[in-house]
């Protein structure tokens, strides 16, 4: 894990650096539960096949958007020259602790979504032998998260702030979801809770704050640059990023490749409150409208056609690339006028590079 | 909330000041997400209704009875005199979080096991609108509990170490409830993992720890006791307890009154390794082993009373009397010779003499 050679910080070195730190993860969480060390019941339940297993197939098969973006931060805020071998050790911690939590909430989504597939294979509820204790699975991802925070950070003086940053941060994304959830599922499609005060609620609250404002967050406790006005001030830029990456990806579940993406969308069908319909809806004509009102959320080809067809009336492509500049030159000027000593301008442009124009 | 009359811990009076409790606890959780304050998209997703709904029909309907030993040992072991009125509403709180922690355990369960009635209504799950949007639930009631923690304790000493505590017991419930399913979800019904040991192992920790070691933990730490003698002696006689107490609840799924349960038991339907099989895998010839083999963990009410059959030809409710009497025998020497000075026998004894005998 040596440091000195100044190239940590290229892409693949990285990502190198974060892919071997997996190993010593799955250890420290079989050790992790102290009152289970040395009592024999433990051996039957908390095996190192189980959870390697279970983090494998779900937190190592992501594009590690949100853990590299941990340890990338770490290093510049920190400076090259200052990295500690044992902070960078927490670092990538850390950032094994966002996949993990983000692994955990991925398996409960896929199954109140019902999905099907993820990242190119089926999702974890579906393997055989798994069905609903995929449930529990996914509180136990949960518990290995906070088992790391405690393994690697519980004698450090921000501990106490730390767990309450992960605790938060999942509140958010609960509510996120829970505001998501209530909105899809009414049992008719009705277009008046598809505003865009709404819209941006739910992305805000679903995605952006454990996407993008925890790893930076969480390399700001690490080095000791966690104070309440750096937080603040991150926290808006970041969750202001978020919303832009949620926005993408709505935009990908439907004109995306799923060759590139892994996965087929299913927005339209299951009457999500995304981009492109409340888009439409700003948009649309009130024939158009009905259209959109008929077709909209329906398990049904032809009707996703058509809502599709409404769409591309509406050159909705051609409004997400506009959107997508828009946001693009405002967050690089938002950037541009970001001067706070505790965290230097490239924590938030490498982020902004890395997802602008992304395909997956 | 007086304490003075000095009668705070009859039963009845306890009953109505944990009760009385509630609505300032619906308050705190609105209250408590500090950085959804002020916050526009807020008032959207985190409504008063929604989580007293969630609250009232998932942690209302028991027995409380987590949430009452939690404040009775409070009582204890800070002597009636010196009770504080501020610790006693971090008692009453901490109460309340153990009730909701284990609501959030129970919305998770019955979507896991498919049943279809919890203590006399439908699960949450089942209900209109709900359906697998209480997988989401389930966490959002967590949130909960450690939302309550962060509000009550936050500027308390004891902060981490009582989240930690929180955390741990919730990592041992999980990894119990794990062992439970995937012991019972085999493909083929297969009795050589139905041992005594694994048995044991199931229920301390799905049951015990958080049922009779945390709310006790809990007042420990409160009233300054928490340390890790105290602690360690504590959970090794409160586990036990907690053992037996999940026994009584396999003796009552199959042999209990509906009408005071409030639910039809499904051990035997869902192939459950409980008590009783476990009991009569032990005494049965091989005969009975065959019948038993034949018509265990089937939905089919014939083979399920060819099942109880063998457990009345092999009397096992004497065998659970016995059981019964002998455990209750010794865990009252266990608790004689307990003798620490921070902790006062009368705890372990009224949470004992609460569960002998139970119906329900």
């Amino acid at each position: 894990m040596s440091t000195s050679d100044g190239n940590v910080t290229s892409g693949i070195e990285l990502w190198d650096l974060f892919e071997n730190h997996f190993p010593s993860i799955v250890k420290q969480l079989i050790k992790a539960p102290p009152s289970l060390n040395g009592d024999k019941d433990s051996s039957i339940m908390w095996s190192y096949e189980r959870i390697e297993e279970l983090l494998n197939y779900n937190a190592r098969s992501g594009k590690r958007m949100r853990g590299l973006a941990t340890v990338s931060s770490y290093l510049h805020v920190m400076g090259k020259d200052n990295v500690k071998e044992e902070d960078l050790k927490i670092a990538l911690s850390l950032g094994w602790a966002i996949e993990i939590m983000q692994a955990s909430f991925l398996v409960a989504d896929d199954i109140m979504d019902q999905s099907q597939t993820r990242r190119g294979k089926p999702c974890w509820y579906k393997n055989d032998g798994v069905g609903l204790q995929a449930v529990n699975d996914s509180m136990v991802l949960e518990s290995c998260v906070f088992l790391l925070l405690k393994y690697h950070c519980r004698h450090k003086p921000y501990y106490a702030d730390l767990v309450d940053l992960f605790r938060e941060v999942m509140t958010f994304t609960e509510l996120g979801q829970s505001l998501d959830m209530e909105t899809s599922e009414k049992p008719e499609v009705d277009f008046t809770y598809f505003t865009k005060e709404r819209y941006y609620a739910i992305i805000k609250y679903k995605t952006s704050f454990y996407s993008f404002y925890l790893p930076i967050a969480c390399a700001l406790y690490l080095t000791g640059n966690a104070d309440e006005t750096t937080l603040k001030k991150s926290c808006s830029i970041l969750t202001e990023m978020g919303c832009y990456f949620q926005v993408q990806d709505d935009f990908i579940d439907c004109y995306g490749n799923p060759d590139i993406t892994g996965k087929i969308g299913t927005d339209i069908e299951s009457n999500k409150c995304c981009w492109l319909i409340v888009k439409a809806l700003e948009l649309c004509s009130s024939e158009q409208r009905q259209v959109l009102q008929k077709n909209y959320g329906k398990w049904d080809k032809e009707k996703k056609r058509a809502v599709v067809d409404v769409y591309e009336q509406l050159n909705l492509e051609s409004h997400y690339h506009k959107y997508e500049e828009e946001t693009y030159a405002k967050l690089s000027t938002d950037i541009k006028e970001f001067n706070h000593p505790n965290i230097p301008r490239v924590v938030f442009l490498e982020l902004l590079d890395k997802i602008y124009k992304r395909k997956k």
